[in-house]
């Protein structure tokens, strides 16, 4: 969150990512630097409070952090959300969950962005990259056609698929599944009988230069790109529909977790504090 | 279409299914039996073409009978469209897709249904089964609870997707997949590996049994079902969306493989019988 919120206390800030493996982290970085940098102005500091940006639990068996950057009043977005989470678990191994969105206001029509790696063996993870549509696609086939058909996002989705260590991942909530766009990446990467290295592989190489080009995708297609007039009736529409959206995505995802993790009383700080923003 | 239609020149019928395997014949002759049993006077008789319930191409390499019954107007039902196709390859072997469709009109939001087998090779063959929704999800969390998260469809798709012979099936359409709910079945079954005869196996077991668990479902929890008064505004909303997903549905399907496997002139004739009742 800047010189100004360094935490010089001891305790990890956002950007060191002490939990994900080297391919993660230095992905994370790299894009989150390029989000940052590309944004800019767009983006306000961090005003998330230090207990926030950092917390664990009582036995200090489980850590994580969260840091949120809000849209300028003038820019599409609505706010970036970055976080990781790390848990160790009772059978020995550890939980590790790191990822970054965003979320658009709506004075734009366009996808908001989610990218994501769940991993709880030290040979397999789940990773999620999409463009979630913020629009009815069969009500709307020329915003289908904008953004998934003409925008090369395919092309990422069946590059990944195509490695033999890659399975398509459903998620076990309805809800979840209904958010992800028709050339969304949803997969499970499970390196364990190719070897425990080609999970790093796999990372640094595919999974680096898929997400790279889907960021860059959105920033020049959704962010950047040419503003349409949005009507006041589809902004009430907008509004509604991503006001659900980020909360039961919210609720959905940390709601569920923090409190088995950290407590009730830690998830419930921090649960206040993003409802309040969001 | 009943004993008025009856065709005694020779040619097949609708219901005789002559290039279906017979699992696949005897669910589909079970499915359309079901669907005209219960729904009964809700359905009008079949008006369609003679030329049009059973087609050829010049060189009878290509075969096809489409099937449709338009709801009665204080029905919940717009009409049920069946079809099978059969087309002599190139190759050697043939393409055969069987389908079963019922579209709702707009006195209910209730989902649509779609059944629909696409074989190509003697051991394979790609397996749809759906419910497909009629609002947009997101939006309408109570919609998806009840058609999806309450109604049991989840269990039939996690049964077929256990099978190992069992592959998740992306469609090369960006559309048809936003078509799909979050329990679609949408999959490919491969018994190359295990054997031919397997594949008739899961057919007449796995396949025939989730085919009509669904039906069921979508009979007795869309059809037959309380009824929810729908406003006049959406009812606007239904009949836009659902004449969206009509004819795309029929145009990507339909329209894109009858001009190459029966010529332009006998799929005009047939686009232009279906689009005056869709």
């Amino acid at each position: 969150c800047g010189a100004a919120s360094q935490m010089d206390n001891g305790q990890p800030r956002f950007k060191e990512f002490p939990y994900a493996s080297p391919a993660i982290k230095n992905l994370m970085v790299d894009l989150i630097s390029t989000v940052e940098n590309s944004l800019d102005s767009m983006l306000l500091p961090c005003t998330l409070p230090q207990d926030i940006q950092y917390f664990h639990n009582q036995t200090d068996t489980a850590h994580a952090s969260l840091f949120l950057r809000s849209g300028s009043p003038s820019s599409p977005i609505d706010f970036i959300l970055g976080s990781w989470l790390h848990c160790e678990l009772p059978t020995g191994g550890a939980l590790n969950i790191t990822s970054l969105s965003s979320y658009m206001n709506n004075s734009t029509d366009a996808p908001h962005l989610v990218i994501e790696f769940i991993q709880n063996t030290p040979t397999s993870l789940v990773f999620i990259l999409d463009l979630p549509h913020r629009k009815d696609l069969i009500l709307h086939p020329h915003y289908l056609k904008t953004f998934y058909e003409d925008s090369g996002l395919e092309n990422q989705r069946q590059l990944l698929n195509k490695l033999s260590e890659v399975q398509p991942y459903v998620s076990p909530s309805l809800y979840i599944r209904s958010v992800f766009s028709p050339t969304a990446v949803v997969l499970r990467i499970d390196t364990s009988s190719s070897g425990g290295e080609r999970l790093e592989e796999i990372l640094r190489d595919d999974v680096s230069s898929a997400a790279k080009m889907v960021l860059e995708i959105w920033l020049n297609l959704c962010v950047l790109g040419e503003k349409q007039g949005i009507q006041d009736e589809e902004k009430a529409y907008l509004k509604t529909r991503d006001s659900m959206f980020k909360s039961k995505s919210i609720e959905t995802d940390i709601g569920s977790t923090l409190p088995r993790m950290f407590g009730q009383e830690t998830a419930d700080r921090v649960l206040s504090v993003l409802r309040e923003i969001i």
